[in-house]
Order: structure tokens, then C-alpha cells, then sequence
């Protein structure tokens, strides 16, 4: 067996203490499958004195993690650290400098430095690992990198963010309002206290930005990427959904668009019979459109120090093993950077709901924006409150009423211009939700 | 960049000739990931003059695979002649013989001689990978081996054969029987002509004996499978399913059970909830439980020129990049042989529909002998025809009547031994239909 590999672990939270827990425990394993002894042998933390539940024997402590990433007694540091800039970023720097080998959790290191970064380890000749920055212990960083080596990607799309798939399931199952959700969710530890990167879509969208990077072969933007998050929808959204055979998740799309890579994060009608639609909870799942394959969907846990410290024990192992790809699947130099697409330019089908007034020909009005710009409508839905339907005879209230729109294939433009005609129509007592479709 | 990976492909059928037409295909984006060209230099099929849709210019063509497996121009042999002796067997062993890395579809050639072949390999110092072997297009290897490597896997359980899936999604959805559906798969090239293979799951029992060896360590032995088709399962054990929250699916599972793995095939019942249960079609899914990451689920598609050829292609990717890992996840040498577990000795809960005399005091009589050997009873569902019902006034008619029990867990012995005592009481009119449930 050849030298063993010695790994300085930076970071020992939830995931940095199960990483060190799990390679002592899997050491035999590790060993005959990797050829080669894997052992912590330096860690770093704020806090020495916490008891994390693992021996301390052998291993050399350092205060300062870049000083640990620049140690000669190791050959690969383990940055889980978390943040993309200070201490982070600068101990992956320092390691890749040393000539050492990075295993990374930290997505937004990645989105923003990735390329730089990339770069820099490649030049050095060391890996740059980072399969636990995206979907927690799903190993879809290493599907896309290798197991779809020979496919072209046309476009990949997940629910890559546990606390809002937590959120959306519940108002769904339970019909409560986002707010109500957050909370439980903060009380059950999976929203932070200030949750907006979760449920604003910006985590989603880091992780997006270096899914598209790996499958489409482009330099990672995470700038590229239009965001929006899920805290304007309501129960009714949900109900709606429901009834018209959709489920709404927040999804990560990335796929291939006239002009570039589109990039877009949002809350999304997914067909109730796609297996995307059966993720509930805190579970991520992502699926990939390729020329080969098909369709391949990846389901599993998101989050978790144990599941984040398995796909962080995934790379380490490839790394002792000898496994050598192009962090991005080629070689960072030559990436080209992708023209953002403008999601005005997106096409899609649409869920639109308006909140009308209830007056003779408030739907003929909208139809007829809608046709006047060739958007066609697949299905319509109006509801009246029971107490609307009993004060007038013909039903109509003129009350605010919901009134439900799914289109067939349209740009994102083109709808938002007849939105803004039927506002202009003074048809609308609330401005429109719009939710994007997303079909298998 | 290094020397260029020469392949040797040997089979030109359907996912033969795709191999080769997507090496052309993605030479540029393989070499970029993998460093090394990778190149068809050499093929043998049975039929020279076939069309297959690509180039032979610079193509050596071999008469015998065995030839062109020891051919000294060549790096890697790409078996897929298929068959678990003759040519394909003779040809991976001159392959490795001759010092070159194979890659192989052939499940049931590694079902048979996976552990002699793999012993060989590693002697060598060459490759012997099979990702293309199950599960098709999905990277379930690949997963197992690298992605979880940190994980002691505790169960995996898949839809492994896209035959018997498609079937049942007929039978399920069109409440035909199996026979009719048959005879579609068959007209639509789903099916052999003689399914045997497929529709009794020795198929999937291949390639659960593949996924088994990898994922506990241990060596590959497809005798060790307890298998049963879906050949017996009638429509109305999927109206009952249906009705008891639960899909019939045919599953190979493999788990950690007292005294060694327990491996078997047979048609089961999934909670409707669940992510398999979503499976339609001729698609695939394995799931996998393991102590680190939990749950994952992978799905895909089983079969197919394209889909298999990604399999394929990434195994050819890997080792053009250098991936080095034994066979089975351990060296071949060291993997200890498992003892078998005999199916009576299987503990889950059971579908049990029984045909019994509409008497009075039948469901008693059963429900008795089940209490009796400590069996406990989850649901119990009782229908009678209405032309039964309408030729007695207590709605008893004589005539045999479908009593369905679901019971909590027990083991298969127990079970067995309890319909015989049943059987000798005099209650059945038909041999009683025993279907496994498998929980999340």
C-alpha cells in the first residue's frame, strides 16, 4: 500500500466533526478501496476545548487554519470553514499555494472564486473536490463529472434547498401560510434565524451556478443566475396547483437557450407525476436531461452532517485514490463564459393568477390581451366566494376574485406585456403572482 | 497530453455501435476530461457488412473477438457480445490475459465468473468495469463504489428489469392481466420471445448478485438469490394494492440480515409514497440505504442502445482517466464468500390474499391459526361479488371469495407454516397468493 494520505481538516462543526468521526470508522474500508491509509492527522477549529466525540491522539491541532492549510505534514485540507470570503478562502488559497489537495463543502466559495480557484489548483496540479457543496450526500457532482461522461447535458434542473422544500410541503399538506411554515421551520432548526439566503433562492442559486459550470462545460457566474424565492406564495397557489395536477417546488433550472446557458432559480409548477414532484421535506433532488440518457434523477438528503460528511469522504477517497478530472470537467483555462440569457427571453408555460374584479367581462378582457399577443391559453380557472355568489344573482360580486391562467409556451416578455395591459385595463385589484411551469 | 486510450470493441449490436458512434461523437469533451484521447482502433461483430451508422476508416476489423482481445494494438476491450460463456466469456479472459482493461455489459457473465474474473483482473493490474451491467444508464456503480464510500450500505432494493416493470405499470393502470400485457412487451420489443428470463426476475437476480458484492463487500454469488416472478400476480392483487396504499413492484433486494445477505427477487408491495413506487415503465430505480447518507434513490433508464452506451462510455472515461479502484470496491482476493440466508428466515410484513369458501367462520378459522403462531394482523379486506351477495340473504353464497391480509412483520417460515395449517383445515379453494411488502 503507498504512502498514507493525510488529511488537515479546517472547520469542525456538525459536518468537519462527522468527516473525522467517518474516516476513522471507515478506515479499513477506505483502505482496500482506495489502496492507500487515510488519516486525519491536523485539525483546526475556533472552539479547542469542545468535546466532538473522536480522539484527539495523533492528530496536531492548529488555531489558525491557514496556518494548518500550509503545514508540509499534509496532503489534503478539508475547507469546512464555510463563507466566501476571510478565513475560507483563504485557507483553500493557502493549500492550493502548498501544493495541497481541497475537498470543499463551501458553495459560496465556489460561486463566486470557483473559476479563479479552479484555475489555480489545476496549475498546481492538485484536485479541488467539492461534491458536498451541492445536494448534501447526493453524488451528483460525480454523475454529471463522470457518469454522463459521454453525454451532452441539455438541461438539469433540482430542488436543492431542504428548508424551502420543508416550507412548500407543509403549506401544501397543511394549507398554512409561508409565514407560519418559516417559523416551525425555524423552531425545528431548518430555517436560520434570518432565512432570506434560504427562501429568497440565493443558496439555490450557488449551487445551481456550479451545477452549470460541471454539466454545460462554461465558466461558473453565479451572477448569471435570475433568482427568485418562494416567500410570495400563497395556500391558494398550492390549492390551485393541486387542483390543475402540479405541485409547486423551488427548483434550480439550467439549461441549454438560444444565445447561452439559461440559469434560473424560482418557485416552479412541476407535474404531479414527475418524480420530482414526490420530494417532500427537507429532501433534495436533482434531474438530469442528457442526449444518452435520458432523464436521470437523484434523490436524496440535502443536508445533515452526516450526509454532508459522505460526499466530503466521497472526494477524499478519489483523491487517494488517484482520481484525477478537471475540477469543471475541463480543463479551467479553457472554459468559456457563458452570455447570460435575460429571463425576459425565456419560454415556458405559465401559471398566472389574477386577482380580478368581479364584473361582466373581466375575462374576456384578459383573453383578449392574451390572444392579442399570440399567448395561448391552456386551461382557466375562476372561483367565487360562496358569500360573493349569494349577494348578487348572477354571482358577480365585484368583489376581488381569483381568476387562474395556465398557458402553453410563451416568453417570459411577451406575458409580462399583457400583464401590464390588463393592468393598464384597470382589471386587476392586486398585482398578478406569476409561476413558472417546468414540464418533464 | 498522454498516449491515446486504443479501444477494442467487440459486439456491434445495438449498444455496440452506439459506443462507437459516441466516442466520435464526444472525443473532444473525453479527452478534455479525461487527458488522454480515446479512439476506436478495432472491432469484431458477426456480420461485417451491416451499416451501423459510423466511419470504419481506420478501424481494424477482427473475424474472432478473441483475436482482437489480444491483439497487442489495442488498450481496452469493450465486451458486449453478451452471453455468460462462449465468445464473451474467452474473449475478457484474453483481454485481461493480455494485459488490456475491459469493460463489460455483461451482467450475466459477471454473475457467473465476476469473482474469478475480477481475481484475475486485479492480478493484472487492469480495469474490469461493468457499470453498463445494471440498472443501464444510471450510475449506480459508480455511486456505490465511489459516491457512498464513506457509507456501510445496510439495504439496497431496485426495479431492475424494465420488462417486468412495464408489464405491471399495464396491469396496474389498465387492469389487464399478465398475459395480455405480455404480448405487448412482446409486440413492442419490451419482451423476448421466450421471457422467461426477464418475467421470472433471474435477470434482475443478475444483477442484484453485481450490486450485492459491491455494496457489502462480499463475493459475487447469484445462487445465493431467492428468486420469484411476477408471472403469478393477477389484476386483482393491484386493485387490492391500490386500495391498501401500496404498488406491486418486482424488486431485487439485498440486506444485512442475521447470519450473512439476504438476497431476493420477487414481486412486492411498495408504499404508493414512496420514491420507487413513482417508477413507471420501463424506467429503472435503486435505492439505497446506508448508514451515512440514508436514503438515496437513483432512476433511470434500464436498457437501451444510448443509455447503455453511457454506462459504457463512462467506464471507458475512467479509465482513460486513471481511476484505479478493485472490481468490487475490495480487493477480489480479500472479499469473504456469504453465507446464504434461506427465505424462510425472512422477516417483513406480507400481503396474503387468500381464496376461502364464503362460509361462516372462515375469516375466524384464519384469523386463528395466524394468532396462533403469534402473527399479527395490520388489515384485513373482505369482498364479495354482488351476484354472491344476491343469492343469500347473509350475503354468503358458498362460493370462493378473496380474504386479503396484510400483516405486520413475521417470518416467512412462520407465515408458511400458518397458511398450511390454514390449507389443512379446509378452508382455501386456491393455492393462497403471498406477496412481500418492503417498507421505506
Amino acid at each position: 500500500m503507498s504512502q498514507s494520505l493525510r488529511l488537515g481538516v479546517a472547520g469542525l462543526g456538525t459536518v468537519g466533526a462527522a468527516v473525522v468521526r467517518m474516516v476513522a470508522r471507515q478506515a479499513e474500508s477506505l483502505g482496500a478501496s482506495t489502496g492507500r491509509t487515510i488519516r486525519v492527522t491536523a485539525i483546526s477549529s475556533r472552539d479547542r476545548s469542545r468535546d466532538r466525540g473522536f480522539d484527539m491522539t495523533g492528530i496536531t491541532w492548529f488555531d489558525d487554519p491557514v496556518a494548518l492549510a500550509s503545514s508540509a505534514d499534509i496532503d489534503c485540507v478539508v475547507e469546512l470553514i464555510g463563507g466566501a470570503e476571510g478565513p475560507a478562502r483563504e485557507t483553500v488559497e493557502a493549500a492550493i499555494t502548498a501544493g495541497h489537495h481541497v475537498v470543499t463543502a463551501n458553495k459560496a466559495l465556489l460561486a463566486r472564486h470557483g473559476a479563479a480557484l479552479a484555475k489555480a489548483a489545476e496549475a498546481k496540479g492538485v484536485a479541488l473536490a467539492y461534491e458536498a457543496s451541492v445536494a448534501g450526500g447526493i453524488p451528483v457532482i460525480k454523475s454529471l463529472r463522470e457518469g454522463l461522461a459521454g453525454n451532452r447535458v441539455s438541461r438539469l434542473y433540482g430542488i436543492m434547498n431542504g428548508t424551502c422544500n420543508y416550507i412548500l410541503t407543509r403549506m401544501e399538506r397543511e394549507g398554512l401560510t409561508f409565514d407560519a411554515c418559516l417559523k416551525d421551520a425555524q423552531a425545528l432548526g431548518y430555517a436560520e434565524a434570518d432565512p432570506t439566503f434560504d427562501v429568497e433562492g440565493f443558496d439555490t442559486a450557488h449551487k445551481l451556478a456550479i451545477l452549470t459550470s460541471l454539466a454545460f462545460g462554461v465558466e461558473i457566474d453565479s451572477e448569471a443566475v435570475s433568482v427568485e424565492g418562494i416567500s410570495a406564495i400563497q395556500p391558494l397557489d398550492l390549492r390551485m396547483a393541486e387542483e390543475l395536477g402540479y405541485r409547486i417546488k423551488l427548483l434550480g433550472v439550467a439549461q441549454v437557450a438560444a444565445g447561452g446557458i439559461e440559469q434560473r432559480v424560482h418557485p416552479t409548477m412541476v407535474p404531479k407525476s414527475s418524480s420530482i414532484a414526490q420530494v417532500m421535506g427537507v429532501t433534495n433532488a436533482v434531474t438530469i436531461d442528457a442526449d444518452a440518457v435520458g432523464e436521470l434523477t437523484l434523490i436524496g438528503p440535502g443536508a445533515g452532517g452526516e450526509a454532508t460528511a459522505s460526499a466530503v469522504v466521497a472526494d477524499i477517497a478519489d483523491i487517494a485514490a488517484g482520481a484525477k478530472r478537471p475540477t469543471f470537467g475541463k480543463p479551467a483555462q479553457t472554459l468559456p463564459s457563458s452570455p447570460r440569457v435575460a429571463m425576459q427571453r425565456h419560454e415556458g408555460g405559465y401559471y398566472i393568477r389574477l386577482t380580478v374584479h368581479d364584473r361582466p367581462g373581466v375575462a374576456a378582457g384578459v383573453a383578449t390581451r392574451m390572444a392579442e399577443r399570440d399567448i395561448s391559453i391552456e386551461s382557466i380557472l375562476q372561483r367565487r366566494s360562496e358569500s360573493a355568489a349569494m349577494t348578487d344573482p348572477h354571482g358577480r360580486s365585484g368583489q376581488p376574485v381569483p381568476l387562474v391562467l395556465i398557458t402553453y409556451a410563451a416568453t417570459e416578455g411577451t406575458i409580462r406585456a399583457a400583464l401590464d395591459a390588463i393592468a393598464a385595463d384597470g382589471l386587476l385589484a392586486e398585482a398578478p403572482q406569476l409561476i413558472r411551469i417546468e414540464r418533464e
